[in-house]
């Protein structure tokens, strides 16, 4: 029997790493997709990317410039007019929102899945322990599994495993250490391409998973809080 | 009172221009996106949307290039191995389909309109008198509707319009006619960018339409099996 196919969303982060590992260990063949969605960080997440893949042994891999991105902008990741904050995480949807960016994901992924006979797509989306965006709660991903099966052939049937759903980011590192998931390879900072910042949201969450998992970050920051 | 705002997903075919010309009549402010896929006829289409635009008064407009669809493939298209079928309709999904293309289409166009403080998308899909993809059901449209609800803002409150989801072909000449919606600068051939081939499905579908309207479709065509 051919091993079952799952694509995996992989940004380079830590979150969409562990997923695909933990995909890996269910048995899927993976398929590892990279969208470039002219974000500030594009170049070293696209580099993450495959460094991540060989890793992983995947063969097939899809890295998709959305270049459409940048004609709408409207978020801190892609308009360089509008600044990434820094100052700690803040209730509300944040500037680095881009808006509906999991729905665009999802739906070229679905695209791949039909094309490549995969039976799941996973996504390394967190709902509580996060930055707080719209397209990363449970309901979203629910409902957008019945759209995708509504959309597609009728022999096309897909499921979207969340596995890090509801987990924290302590949980995350835990999780990844004991997968020897290699964390030096990914890359989380919103802003910066060589030395990690250390203080936009995305900094904070990783560097407060890795502190109260009791461990040390691999990578090299520019500046902590800590 | 500001102008209510309406993303309308322009194709350059007869469906979608008749759509964004009833929401022009409901008197939305137009919002026109039209998306370049990789399709064969990608640059006539091209051209078709801008005319209509320009006969419209259509300011803000959104031509994104969508060259990621040529990396996917699997639709005859897009993929020129795969032969675009001439021989009449059949029954099930035909080698055009484009995997989940109008779910791709739909959240990007979301993103514009969360954007653009819009309030509904438009699309042309027509449900019976079709070719037949699984993306243009009314199923389809009201879990989208839900999915993109669940996955914006929550200030994001967006309706998916489809005015011709229940017509037939002849009706969509007729209406067009009525309204004086400019169909010479509509183009549905899938095949060709000059004159249209007149045989494949979507030119089939456009000249029973107006053959049932007892019209005559003021664009060239190569051949016609009538």
């Amino acid at each position: 029997m051919a091993q079952k196919k799952a694509v995996c969303i992989m940004s380079g982060g830590m979150d969409s790493t562990l997923a695909a590992y933990l995909m890996r260990d269910e048995g899927y063949d993976i398929i590892g997709v990279h969208f470039s969605y002219a974000q500030r960080t594009q170049k070293k997440e696209y580099a993450s990317f495959h460094a991540i893949c060989q890793n992983l042994h995947i063969k097939t891999r899809y890295a998709l410039p959305l270049d459409f991105f940048g004609m709408i902008g409207a978020s801190a990741l892609i308009d360089t007019n509008i600044a990434v904050p820094t100052g700690g995480i803040e209730a509300g949807v944040p500037a680095t929102y881009v808006p509906f960016r999991n729905g665009i994901f999802l739906s070229i992924a679905t695209a791949i899945a039909e094309k490549e006979n995969a039976e799941v797509l996973s996504i390394g989306v967190v709902e509580e322990d996060s930055s707080g965006y719209p397209d990363c709660t449970k309901a979203f991903i629910e409902s957008m599994t019945q759209s995708i099966n509504l959309g597609t052939k009728e022999r096309t049937r897909l499921r979207i495993a969340t596995p890090l759903v509801n987990l924290t980011k302590e949980e995350i590192v835990t999780w990844s250490l004991q997968r020897e998931v290699p964390l030096h390879l990914t890359w989380s900072c919103y802003q910066n391409e060589t030395l990690a910042c250390g203080v936009c949201d995305s900094c904070r969450l990783r560097l407060k998973g890795f502190a109260r998992a009791n461990a040390s970050d691999p990578i090299a920051y520019e500046q902590t809080d800590a």
